[in-house]
């Protein structure tokens, strides 16, 4: 028997930041059902942010519900103030259009894994590849829901997500400078971290978007609600996204990852301290099920293994990082970083491996950028409409945006073991760690002979 | 060199829902980062809860961090209006008690492991007693900490989270009706949740909290907040925590421990999915080094390997419980008690083992109590002081609480697979899953021939 | 030209309760323009408590806006889940029902004046008579935008507001025991106060609001809801509305009042002390128009004039009126009495005529009740409705609700001089004031012979 | 007998952005008690903005109360961090520096009256000078509460609000780009109007506020919070403070008492229409006693009794007040401002006055300003302390300050009579109104022929 496509009853979830989920088609209930969907309880949004925030410990899974909802209440906005009438004029078709725009607000993140952005960079996997291969794959129990819709349905779900479907009102609601993705997490993020620079007035956004012929516009009137968000997104960057101790733990875990790899090459992670689930990635051979076994659980349970492993390295990385025991971090420009190979030498001085002690990591973000053809990735700037129907982009109309559209902001830093700073008190005094110490001021590198 | 007991400067961790956690003392901050305490980060607050609502995903390290918070609060206010001047006057010595009731109010947790309740009935392990072994054992960095303050301390410490320390104000902040470990658990799981059930009026509790000869009293003006507190505890404890789903993910973890344990006493768990973490449980001879190696991630891990292994209902259990697939339960009572024989034959016939599929598991709770000296564990009973000294116990100005005090609310369920009235659609006609829900009504039991 | 009843796009107040507050209808929008419905911007909503809680500064204006967003709420959930399809079904005709039931809603308090429950006392208006008559009476601009529906639309909405009404689910929208009028100002009430009292969960119990045949039931899965509600209703009248400050204050803005009627029946308040705008309530006769020209700022503006008057206590209470003076109080039982008359002695004899400088005021509550045939005024019980449609009364299901269930709390209080035991320093230790005192213990009267 | 400077035991008042006011000396207690200070009820913060945004009704008493708490918040932070140890250290003197603070943060706007700007408009009045007077002069309950702390105290607080104080950190607390007033009236005015674009971080603020020696000065590291908090006061100011409706409705007052006081002068307003309270200002003689008899009740009184007046435009204009329905407006630029005699001249033929039905209104504001020293009231510009105690100007460190310092934004618009574009039905074809029409385009003034 086929199902309805339609719930008897709408079914909520409890929600803390939109209060209730509002689930009412049969699809959305059986995605979330899926061992696929049910697999991101496992794995937190924010990674290693929690470290710093220590309320920031929600799964992917509340982040993806959340971006279903906005995006339902997107269409409900539209269906209810823009409902198309004939072919030519751009507005929102409901009935076509609804079902795949939400299947692609939960799916959009379907792919991640634990930590991914170190994860991938040691293992070479790339969750949007596998977000694809999990909605168009036919072994997956998501693939089976969505082809109960209809045969090519999977792969209209997928081409939404990957920016290639043809309804650009569909595609912006999904991924845009101002979408229901970024607004779930800028909005959850700052409820779980407990900071506020994340709050802007959802329900004042969504009041003033607007399908029109090429995607999704914003009434003038609204204009200073999407200025808002768009500072509050450039402070959660700033103050969330990018804090140093976070970064620091990530670059622990990289190292830490680096180094595991480099122990199994060398034929040195063996007997219990064998990460079963993740050698298909240490032998660079791997399935989406090998995939899909993943989670940050499965990471610190070898992490724990791993404590008692005869590597030196090994074993202080993993308590560095199961511990919490950050790195040290300071600010460096183009003009201070030939200091760095001294600093190192230093470090090594000291009976730290700079490898596996030290990185260089930074942090950028674009807040907003305007449209730019000649840019690889061209982004769909935020158009202002007008009561007579002319568009403005954001940054032309608002000072504020206009100061940081286009340019990237963020740091670049060096990461240093803390005892540089902090050493057992009778190396206070040793002129080493007295060097090392006239190279900072004020969170920044500095030469002191200048 | 000697640690000074002070922070050359105040730190503070951003909290969700008390702004910030103000750590002033050296000691508080080298427990915060000891191995023992960092490890609550990988153990989640309320276990199979977020199974329910899937914002309660904070871990055990937030609420500790909050408890301490609101002890501090409670001392500064102490400290503040309630000094001591004489010996005799029963008032709050500050000098004497705000460390060791920081510490445990901080540590008084630290023993618990990854889903403990379920856990302890397998296993045979027991948080409170760990919670004392790694304060008072040389072995464990908390432990080491404590002994820094001086010899004794630890002994200290665990003698107010044991409640035998000399002081009852100390005692009650951290354990009585009304205290600081509740008051956090409560707010901080409605927070989470997203329940406003649990949401009460903490700034006007902690400003009519009071010490005097027998531990705390209330302000008689500040009754209402009191009740307030009680009720908000009573709808919690309806809404969220007996929430049968809940319980019922509790019910699948606990059936899937015990044949995981019977399948390693006979044999048959070996090879890959050894679960090397929990050998020494599985042996009933662990030390607390092995207790502190495990958190909710390890026992997840090893279910991921499960969902491989031969065993039949090993294999479905674990995938019931990582892709939450709940069973169904009904209310019963001591009336309708005698009918689950049957129901346990219509789900055998159904072809289900009713050792593993299905439970009967009651939720109750004593909302409040007034002392008792007949009780095994009599109940320190929350009293209202007049403005002339006067004391009331509670329940004797508040009919509200009076409703509630001294009966154990909750209820008693069978749970059984949801199959059995969601069967695949050609068994729904027949005969076997027909009986099966006459017996259904209402989310009770009832005798379909009454 | 025939207004159309849809406004052409809805529009948006802002609400700091309810964030919007939605006007789609036509007729809606006139009636919040008119003359009569602008006036309660000027009428504060809880009078004299915002003596005792400074934020209770908003007006009866926002409170009317509330309980018709509340009241639309429910509407659109009705129609969404519960529309009638056949005329025996008992559920929901929102084409019929819809626009009366938020007319009703919005005018229900229109009839309020300033301070009305004391104004009401001293001059024997009745702002349910007169709510009837802005609405039926053909010179108000109320009636004129209700006549422009249909020529009985007048009638009908008064019928809801009166009770008469036909389809009970109308009537029980706005007057009930949980209804949108006691749901808004319980919510604004606590948001403008800042207590936390009022905050119950208004999302959920409009979710499991349904209709039925005698009304409007509540599925009996949302009870905790509901309870929470009660309590909440519960304390709101024990903390806020009851609140002895505030009742202080309206004691001497009665008994001010009541000089000033002395003194004009007596032909003292004359020249420019005259109160135009009340001397037709003065002379007891008053037209709809002379009472619409009432606000708060009307009687303010005399009590300002007659802060000149050579009249002692006219001049002495409109003093402590405008300068926030209240009378102290304590509470007394049916047992003490009999004290009050000796009380009243020393006062009178510290210079003090009774009549004007002390009161006996008592506030009592029925917080719920159930159905009493018996009662002059039967309250229409809060029905739950299980999953098979039986119907259980609240309080038989929740004992927190017994517990308050037709049971009237609040107290008797007896008002006096604040002087009488805060006097000058040099009167302090006079007999008469030592006696006073001697009399009053925990907010209580009491006998000092006893 | 002299009252002692501490309160025995801590009073509070409940304050719904702050929680709890607390007040712990009897001079602050005495001083709310004035009756100066409770006047401040009967007088709006927002004026006519509580007709745009109907939840703002909040009065100048709770934000003066809210100012003196965020001043008592700042003096404990500096207290416990930073107190004064030798005389050069330019930190804070709590002993000398706190009760003046706290006096002059509860008193800096002790000398409003009712819709100040306005009314300084039409009357000359000044309510900085009559702070000034309500602080020093012998008549008022204010200045005599004052007196009791010492003679020369009444003095030096006036000294702190005209900025004239030797301590830098007393008068930057109370009068400087981020104080205590601004951080009160933003998060107020946001809580009670219902946008959310005032709520920033106060806590984080407070907690990087530091005194230095020419002042104040905030920690780099909370660089963010204090851009976050420039960037709400900027949205405050665009979408809140300069709201076209709100400006529109005092227009619509300045016209009215304009034209009040013409009939005044021309023997025009008499009998029961004389505004007793308002004369000694149509007389333009007045005493500081005339002025403290004024609020915003006493103007409405007077608008009531003039809807009866002979005169058509003063009874139009206050029917218009009272009832809410303003003026029309539209942007206008230095380039289109030419066309503006024109169009008063089609709204004179359509039978309005322009005089008193149409305006010219501008509202600009700095929303931040790095030190000027040739501007004529140099600003204290926002300075970041580093690490090491160097000093940056905030906008040199955030481009979004940068963007819009220095800057005043805002706009100017011409303002007349709704009638222009929604006329009588028959009239919209008239050619007198599609002309007017031809003149508007998305909020601005066009030139048609352009």
């Amino acid at each position: 028997m086929e199902k309805p496509i339609m719930l008897p009853r709408e079914k909520v979830l409890r929600d803390p930041v939109h209060n209730y989920i509002h689930v009412t088609h049969q699809v959305i209930l059986d995605l979330i059902n899926t061992s696929e969907f049910q697999r991101l309880r496992r794995i937190k949004q924010l990674g290693a942010s929690s470290y710093t925030f220590h309320g920031a410990e929600h799964s992917r899974f509340t982040h993806c519900v959340g971006v279903y909802e906005i995006t339902r209440q997107i269409c409900n906005n539209f269906q209810r103030n823009y409902p198309s009438k004939t072919p030519e004029d751009h507005l929102w078709h409901d009935d076509e259009e609804r079902l795949v725009a939400l299947c692609a607000a939960l799916l959009h993140d379907i792919g991640h894994g634990p930590y991914s952005h170190t994860f991938e960079h040691i293992f070479g996997t790339d969750h949007e590849a596998i977000t694809r291969q999990i909605l168009t794959s036919p072994e997956t129990e998501v693939n089976q829901v969505l082809r109960g819709v209809s045969p090519d349905f999977p792969e209209k779900v997928a081409s939404v997500i990957g920016k290639t479907y043809a309804d650009p009102q569909v595609v912006q609601m999904i991924s845009s400078q101002i979408d229901a993705d970024r607004m779930d997490y800028l909005l959850r993020d700052a409820y779980n971290t407990g900071t506020k620079y994340g709050m802007f007035d959802l329900t004042r956004i969504l009041r003033v978007m607007r399908p029109y012929r090429h995607g999704i516009a914003f009434e003038a009137s609204g204009m200073h609600a999407v200025e808002d968000y768009i500072v509050c997104r450039f402070q959660m960057y700033q103050q969330v996204y990018f804090h140093p101790v976070s970064r620091s733990m990530e670059v622990i875990l990289d190292h830490l990852l680096h180094r595991a790899k480099y122990l199994y090459e060398h034929g040195q992670l063996n007997h219990e301290q064998t990460p079963t689930l993740l050698v298909p990635f240490l032998e660079d051979d791997f399935t989406l099920q090998d995939y899909l076994r993943l989670d940050d659980g499965v990471l610190t349970t070898y992490f724990t293994l791993w404590r008692d492993h005869p590597d030196d390295i090994l074993r202080d990385l993993t308590s560095r990082f199961l511990d919490r025991r950050p790195l040290k971090s300071v600010r460096f420009t183009p003009e201070t970083r030939d200091l760095l190979p001294h600093l190192q030498e230093l470090i090594e001085a000291a009976g730290f491996n700079p490898q596996y002690y030290t990185a260089v990591n930074d942090s950028y973000d674009l807040p907003y950028d305007a449209y730019d053809p000649s840019s690889k990735e061209p982004k769909t700037q935020i158009e202002l409409m007008e009561q007579d129907g002319t568009l403005e982009e954001l940054s032309t109309v608002s000072p504020i945006v206009a100061a940081i559209t286009g340019k990237s902001t963020g740091d670049e830093r060096f990461f240093f073991p803390r005892e540089m700073i902090h050493p057992e008190e009778l190396q206070l005094f040793e002129p080493l760690y007295q060097e090392f110490q006239t190279y900072l001021r004020n969170d920044c590198l500095v030469d002191p002979r200048a």
